[in-house]
């Protein structure tokens, strides 16, 4: 038995679709070139009758193409071998191996794309609900590893959510944009099919549902490689979600921990381990995705009419774009579709450091009393008597002479509470969700 | 004297200028709270006054920086010290560095795209010129450097045309989908501004005029990795331009060469050089700019609510990349600005290997004869022999039999000729000249 | 039937070969510790025997690892389930999944480079017989893709070679200094090993003929980095050889091509295309294996004891790297095996643009008689003229009172003589070649 | 008053200093060929005296770059207008720009491989010291940022000198292997030189105190490609340590900060944090090195006998390679040089998460007692127990009656006691100590 694949993207990224999607191309092109009266319409049923998948030997043509140099040139062979002699002659007609090759790969990009966007809107469904449910989570916010002021779970969810919205729209975007027909024989003239050139590539692409541009792009690949960059984009929204999962699942930290499973993230030697594998899982995928992009880039700059080895590096970069890219979408989806959220744990680290992540509402409200200046030096000696005596922030302020004259108790108590000192959090989670909204229904309409 | 930047990129993208678009943030910011009624507009015309770059010294804000961890710290003391002690208090007032270095940035960039466009849009338009003048000039299609069937000069630019103005088009809807404010405060949620952070925010983005995005994006870099993305892909589509005029250039080909200046592309010791310096200029450039794209998106993954290192990659990242992909546009620029289009020798260069790049066409008219097969065939037969007996393909067919008895002599003739074997290429130029009005037209409205 | 691997790294680097290796890792680790005496004999034995690959299903091993984090869990399990209960305590004794994965890629490095040494060291002897052959056929130095002064084609063959021999001295080195041994267990102590921690690491090494390091290297990755950064610019060095030959083989240039076989870099449509199949293949591998050299760095800065993603990166990276590198130096070993060097070729395109190349050669002649700004002058003047009048540079010069006058016809016939004009080319050769036999013997020693 | 450099990186690698270089070149290249007897003694005299950068206008040698090509055509310009009429044709005789340029990165290299070997040995000094005095001070150690076994910062410390020692080896090793004389003139056979062309080549490589190689290697970039993924790698070296510095000074952490001054690291608004400002900038910069490395290596396939692109890359790609390690290199220096090492937070963090870590160390004990089977599911329970009663796990096995027969209190003392359960890390620290005297030693000898 077979593993299931990793991801959508290991199915659709295979040297086996690939070859379908290009026999897909074979038999639209020749129902194609029926419909504008140059192959009889005999010769078009047979040619897409044999253009079926299961009827070739993928590993053997893989092979030739490394001799013949486009995995083209053996797959016609291989489907005239195949049809009737009548219409053997029609094959391929006055398409060129690129034509096939990258019109399969659009397909299959096409099919990537769809995918992705898929799991893509389920982690937002999963952040949308976090945002929501966590708005009022109150947890430190970190900068540089430090904690600063707090923040709540809740935005921290809705600017992930944020990321992932526009990467949402940006893919489909491109689906539409940059997945077009490539049809331009030889050298991007059309000229094997003299006059019919047109009308022959419009019917292709109505075939194919996909755009047809103004000209071939055997060598301009600024449409694929905007895909790959994408992609790229898209995988650098993921791993900083999942390296943040991963911090805040520190032994040390413990705030949000993927959900337990048996079998998921243990170690035989030490039980004790929760390792966050979904997380760590999507970091790396994540990170060979990002990988492709610069090869596909600097891949584009593709000699004359078709290139010497930019073109045909872009055969295992756009697979592996795609196939790293999903995983890591995949795994990010389990991780956040069921994570254990430590509330109680987040509170608690606020107390991490005397609290001194209050320091900042402190100020504030002593600067409303003696200006900002020595509300800030009477806050950082509050900060250092705290830190050198192991007591609170507001221990120390309590213990402050000046601090306790000018302000009351509940002044202090109130400028230590982190719920009291998250600013426009709510806003912006609520325009985040609102955002998000607009994204879930355009893709519905 | 100082030498003048090599593109505007190099002017837009210095320290001082980073410098002095932060100071433009500061006195906005000021403005901003003086509008909202939570600083005095005494204050906000004081600081507003200071933020002059010429009164600061960059370099030793920046080894100041180096200590401070950002460039913010040392300008705001620097700042504080030059404005009267009553605004002090005012200035940075519920921002954090990154607000004022990101927002900073975002100006630098608008800057950046804009006459990044401004060159791209030239070079279209020398691009379009050299598409309908050369519409008939015929030359040899080239696939894998070998030639293929013939093509025209003005395809070649009608399809390089194409590109440049994809590129337009996503770099301008860049400039409003993706720069846009960054004011979050210290950890993103504008705490420190109380209840008027979010007016604040809306004056200060009116200020400026900026968008004003749902949510802070301190460690979601989508945004900017999106638009150092777009300049990798203009960098493989200007250097694909460049390499082609490179090739074409070549001793052996000199189809295209650069326009002769006295001192440009010669050598001391050897004068009948000719180098093609603008392009090789700017595949260097776009080189180096593809090199940025990974490290942007590798530094995605910011930590929390701010990074330890991406973020910190960005300053050079971000400047380095528009830097290095202007320069790239102005040298091809130049280049395509004053080509010298040999059409004499693109015709010559028809008849290299006894002219076999007529061997799809003579097959094509074979085949109506006597089958793709046999017409395959002949045709194989007819190049061979061309190539043994170093005669043309024309009179291999002369010399042939059978094909004497099949084609009349201007059947031949015909069949030979790269003028009538070119498809759909005006088509395909009209096309792009089409889609190109439409760019230079949005552009101006 | 299946496809043959494309290389020897298509063989070497697949799971299947993977658990094998940690298979050995395992069954090495029994013994060792048996010979330690710290488990009985009959377990090191039993365990031995079950650590047969084709006894495990790979692709379930590679679905539950995805979960368990590691496919040294899920591989351990199935192991434990194949031995006799008495043995299974004894199973992995110490040991972490890390300390088996590594030593297994280690095994599989190591196997790499010794058959990727194979392909250099049959390439460098292709090239060192080329360069031998040919010391004395003249042919256009080019730079800039400018033809420049004449060199020979034994000279480039040599200068290739020379890289070669560079790439297999630093390959061979890194097998024995990068390739170590790695043991460390759970955090990199041994510590469940008590105090024989060192001795079964020793015995380990020895099992495995494996360097021992001072220390484990879980998380401190420059030697599998080394490797891979070899890698990269070993494909470097053969992207530069490829990217000749394709150069070479232009249909205008045709001075070497890869020899005909039937069905090798044909076009069905186009009989008289020859191309370079092998060369592009080359190429782009070499890009590709290029493009995992900033994954593999990226990935090296991995989080204390054990990475989160960065490690996990080395699992796909180390093999594609490999992988890729591999195949392009077997493309290019099929290439440079068999190549057509068209010596007639060469020598008719040192006349190409009048022959100009010798400009350098004329004005050092002129330069005895008129000093050099003079003779500097006088050669641009015949190189211009020559090339207005399309005359060759000597009729040029012939042609010139004031040159006629300096140089005696058998003179200016030798300053127009490629040739003669060679300088040190044979002592270079010579160099390359004495180094190239210093690298061959090293290899057999 | 200019900043001082942020590394001796930023001053090497300057234009001016670049400028230098070739003037050395320039004047070195004289005087060899006045000793080899093809120029008079004067002239070199004459040409040494004007190569002093001072006399040039670096900035206009720049602009004038850009259109020649290079620098050295401007160069040559500006120092011919400096010598005396009779020393002129003298100047650059016999050497072509590439040789120029390519020689003066090669000193510039030389140098920063000397400063960067200087600061890494620093740091291994500072690394050596807390190996020693930290052998025995007990922390967790992590993997996937999990607590997973007790370590001590010792070790920790000794593995991080351990790939530092490694770079250190690597890089003195390819200044003197990689870092050799380039001059082939025009295109690499000095032919310019008649018969005195290895004599010179000779001489000039003993002026400058370089090797001399077989062969020129204007095209053949494996050498400079060597140095860079070397800097690569110890980019990562030096990402991964400052990383872990990051980690540990996490607030929740807080086991190693960086020492505490005024001004540095600090933020004004929030006067409790202390941000790790050294190892951020060090991450930041050494993310930028190895954003070079592809650059690099992509540009190594150079076309003939001088590249289109790939070598212009070079000039920016080594000094950026160079400046960004250098300065990542001096921030660890700084960091590791002032480390605040709190060992009581590190003992206070082993009992984290119930002190769960030193589960492996139970089960290793009850194993001895019930098997390994039997144990593990022991120690399974009790660290759930620990965790869900929020008990230590000593008190949760002293809770359990089966663990509480098998052992007595005093093993399950010593068995939950991370001291006792470190392995063999004190010899490895000693091996990790020994190496690094041996790097030590070869590099005074």
């Amino acid at each position: 038995m077979n593993a299931p694949p990793a991801s959508e993207g290991d199915r659709i990224f295979t040297p086996t679709n690939h070859v379908a999607c290009m026999l897909r191309f074979e038999a639209a092109l020749a129902r194609a070139e029926a419909r504008a009266g140059i192959i009889p319409n005999e010769a078009a049923t047979a040619i897409a009758e044999s253009c079926r998948v299961d009827l070739f030997d993928v590993a053997a043509l893989e092979r030739d193409a490394l001799r013949a140099g486009t995995l083209a040139i053996p797959l016609v062979q291989q489907l005239v071998a195949r049809v009737p002699p009548d219409a053997r002659p029609y094959i391929h007609w006055g398409a060129t191996s690129q034509d096939a090759i990258d019109t399969a790969l659009v397909l299959q990009m096409r099919e990537g794309i769809a995918r992705l966007v898929d799991d893509l809107v389920a982690i937002g469904e999963s952040l949308a609900a976090l945002a929501d449910a966590h708005r009022k989570t109150v947890m430190p916010g970190r900068t540089l590893l430090q904690q600063a002021v707090p923040i709540t779970f809740g935005l921290k969810a809705a600017r992930w959510l944020s990321s992932v919205a526009r990467l949402v729209v940006t893919l489909r975007r491109l689906r539409h944009e940059s997945l077009v027909l490539q049809f331009g024989g030889a050298a991007g003239t059309l000229a094997a099919l003299g006059e019919h050139g047109s009308s022959v590539a419009r019917f292709l692409a109505a075939e194919l549902e996909l755009e047809l541009p103004d000209l071939p792009w055997h060598a301009e690949r600024d449409r694929p490689a905007s895909v790959v960059v994408a992609l790229g984009v898209g995988a650098g929204v993921i791993a900083k979600i999942a390296r943040d999962l991963v911090l805040l699942a520190q032994t040390e930290v413990a705030e949000v921990v993927e959900a337990f499973e048996p079998g998921k993230g243990t170690s035989s030697a030490m039980p004790q381990k929760r390792n966050p594998v979904e997380a760590v899982n999507a970091i790396a995928s994540a990170s060979l995705a990002i990988g492709v992009v610069p090869v596909m880039l600097s891949a584009m700059s593709q000699e004359h009419e078709r290139g010497v080895g930019g073109w045909q590096v872009e055969w295992t970069a756009i697979p592996d774009a795609f196939r790293h890219t999903m995983r890591a979408a995949r795994h990010l989806r389990s991780a956040v579709g069921s994570l254990d959220v430590r509330v109680d744990r987040m509170r608690a680290n606020l107390h991490e450091a005397s609290g001194a992540l209050m320091a900042e509402s402190v100020a504030a409200v002593l600067t409303a009393h003696v200006g900002r200046p020595e509300a800030m030096r009477l806050t950082s000696a509050l900060v250092e008597r705290a830190l050198r005596e192991r007591v609170t922030l507001q221990e120390a302020a309590r213990g402050d002479a000046q601090v306790s004259r000018l302000l009351t108790p509940s002044e202090l108590e109130r400028a230590v509470d982190a719920a009291s000192y998250l600013g426009a959090s709510d806003e912006m989670i609520d325009g985040a969700l609102r955002s998000w909204r607009d994204v879930r229904q355009a893709g519905t309409g």
